[in-house]
């Protein structure tokens, strides 16, 4: 079993690339969704159904577009890993914690200890706040991890037993 | 049938008194449900449940207490509304808009018009925005009044036929 | 139990008045809901929340104030009556068709010999086809009716009983 | 709180009125549905909506219309009660024993000692079998009870206690 | 509205009297619910079905029966309570925990000091944990309260404002 | 992709080999899967988890093993077919049909005419009704055929086109 | 992940080649589904099952089997894209629009701007309305695309991070 | 088709190696998943997240992050094995079992004849309560088995039929 993460959040700092490459060098079976992260392009997703006057209805069909994406990911994924920088409002991201928590689809929190407050119900109903992009493969090196079966001494590395006979189906 | 309507979100102006009011005078069919806006209050939700020394875990007891009040009517409302002020960062009430997003329940942003940009997401899945309370108060006159069955015909004020006879169970 | 029907569809004739005048001099415990079905009123609908000068987007916001209206009450009926009549295209009647397909909710239809080919996989779905309103009349009151509890012996008048004892909640 | 008990299956003896006056004696916050029991309006349900001359399409008619009210009810109900006599198939009976099944709707199953194999899988995901219907009242009277709300002293007759103050909605 | 508490959990002590009362006190919009907390007459449930020589099957007859209560009302409840005592194993409150964390049913638990390692799954999915009975009233009282709809101004014991006007249905 | 099928029902005669003997020779994408079929083996499904003296309690458990094969691939089926034969009451087929019908599955009915009286509520909520195999093995070559894409022109055995490019995901 | 997108709608002209051969050209990782789309086998779909004299029933039993198709396709997929063409009332395209907005299913109307108006409610549940062919295969090259996990610098092409370990299930 | 059996409980006896070796050694289509089974590892789950002073906040968090992996796998079983041992109270199994419950997943119970009263609601809900691991072995190769397809003559080691003819999809 692969798990599916969907980062969502902050596009300005490099808190994917770290934790893609941290799950990278742990040989972690897991796999990465996202929003396209490419600021300009996100604009624009919906220019290609015909021009708008007002910011509006531009900003309305871009964000349609986008859902097309983001609904279908999130939807898909195991857990999501949710980021709030310092700047900027960011509400796409508390809007994509809520739908988490609605759908009961379990997530990790990832910003500084000065934004606690301001976020204390996104964290209310997160599994996990990290601050830092580190923490986040930990715990997923600990989540998806293979452990042992014994009982008491179930070890990480120790495949938990498949039997791998012939398939009735697929 | 008396519509609920949830109202979340800003709590420093006094939207929620305008459209309590506005409905109020129209007689219309709706009763309103809130997260607890007394803030301090709301802070404290938790602190029954013993002290906390570290800020997280007070805020994180205060919000899970909320929790049970605004998931609970959150999930019983019909509409809500999502109110965004030019203040703070309101993050909640960008979470309460993705939580009613995956619901399906039909919500209403408030917002003015400099904050388009940066809620693209949380309008792009919103079935009406507004700039002022009155008009909610306009949309939910619309939305649940009563219109006449006339086909064509049918006006406002004339009661769409109901038929109370006797019931063969509740 | 009030039985809560929704009527769908055409507006430009009298089916509605037919069918709630008709459930209404038979006493049906029953009560009607329906999309606002004065024409201009629908296609104005968002207007108050600002003018809008391409057709699409005026149309696009009053289908969704409209739709706040809509979905709740298919959301809440337990029965739907969706009506095509000889013109128009009546896209949207369908479309509550499929709505309710979707959610598992029973529907009728009401149209025409004449359609029969063309709404084949409408009425695939559906739990009556009826072509005249005064049939729908005769189904409600079959479906809503009481019924005696004898077995075998089962006669429309006797009431199902009730035993309205004390309770133990609400 | 009313408890809504629907009643399916066999419509020849009196199994549906002993229940519901066994029930009504003890005045049990009860209500009870089922699907129509005259047999000859069932099996012409549909009759009103067009004259069929195969009978299979005559069948498929009726049984539609007839699922507008029995779909609906089940859908509504608390817990049902599911009978099979000695005689003809009551497939129907059983159908409705998988509809709750899969709901996760509670059934009690009502049948003779000899029906017990034929019957497995049916009782297998029943939440009682019962052979009479004074055994129906009595687990009734036990699960709709009101249990005074002492702690190992609990007995019925005490009720569970009600805080009945203002409310803040309906 | 009322809302509705279920209490689970251990029948040994007055925890329930201790609730119910301290809310009756304070007028709470509040209603109880409960599993049979006769022991008894909850482990006796389903003798009337009949008599069985194994002690498995009588518990498996009994625990059924009692089910038959147990969930209808969890399903039906907003918010529950759940009591770990000192002694037994109460597996069956653990069960109902996980139950509601299924459901998405918010839930307190209720339980000393020296359980808190031991219940760490069932309270890591709680939205509150007591330690007595008065704190689960104090949580409610704050979470059912009545507040009035001023913003940064809201006071308990203002109502928030209830537009009733004529309706449209029920 | 292949299409699940759940062959449901009578196990006295050769249906189920006809049905995946018809499909094998059209090479169609379809899989098969069916509770156990052995009736011996089926009745003593629960034997190994101890003996028992009433026979209630061994069909019991039996059902009870049976139904963690049967629900399971019921639950994952795309389609079932449910054969009622000649002979026996098969209770159980009828049940799988109402489960199936409560869940949204589409399913195909399979018995001569003269069950057509006794099954009308089952046939009522199938999507087809068959009288021999290869009926069936027809309406699945139709139903999970490769069609071409053309517009008005598709024909069977032109695929509905796949673009096999990269993925970023699984 | 491979996506799943389902053509819906119009017969008539070649909108479905022209989306197929454009994502295929691009290379996406996509693939379609479609209801059947060769009109005379499509009546035809039921009549394996027996000749009716009855058009309504002829098309009925054709409905239905196409429905085993249609509803399990849209089911599965990820996103639908629903054509309405210039002629034809095409109902089961909007019959197919209203249930993917109730399943919460995300779609693409595909219509001219003479439609507007008449399609409202239908685009109005839609994530995207395109006027051509190739504009669809533009907003599924954005939505499916491989983006960079670059904050602020995601560029198409560079894939987002997939960790290839190994796995501890399937 | 590979079955995913989640094995949930006790940690201090083989009983996961004796399940995952007897489904080896029969060859079965099995896999099998679990909590981390490592007690300090489980209960450390959180560190690296922040120290906490309070006993209560370090379970907490740790719960949590084994709640991500958890509340994932046990979504994702088939059908789940729950084992309570001789010592300790176990809370987290009868908390999985009531999650189970929930979900409408079946599970198999796991414990001795002496714990039969304290679990009687667990095992209430169960599709078997086994006492040896053996047994749980036993159970699955009856479950998961292939079975000829004949009729009454369905033969474990004869393929219930697979088509694998082209597809159209994935």
């Amino acid at each position: 079993m692969k798990w599916k993460v969907y980062l969502s959040g902050e596009i300005h700092t490099d808190w994917r690339e770290e934790i893609v490459e941290g799950c990278g060098k742990l040989g972690l079976p897991v796999e990465f969704f996202s929003a396209v992260t490419d600021h300009a392009a996100s604009d624009a997703a919906g220019d290609v159904l015909g021009e708008e006057e007002r910011g509006f209805w531009r900003d309305h069909k871009s964000a349609k577009v986008n859902a097309i994406r983001t609904r279908t990911l999130i939807g898909k994924c195991d857990v999501a890993v949710i980021r709030f920088g310092e700047k900027y409002r960011q509400w796409n991201a508390a809007f994509d914690a809520g739908y988490c928590a609605a759908l009961g689809k379990p997530y990790i929190t990832l910003h500084g200890e000065d934004l606690v407050h301001a976020l204390k119900e996104v964290d209310g109903a997160a599994l996990a706040w990290a601050t830092r992009p580190s923490q986040v493969v930990e715990v997923l090196r600990y989540v998806v991890g293979e452990w042992g079966v014994g009982s008491g001494k179930g070890r990480k590395g120790e495949r938990l037993g498949v039997c791998s006979g012939r398939e009735i189906g697929n």
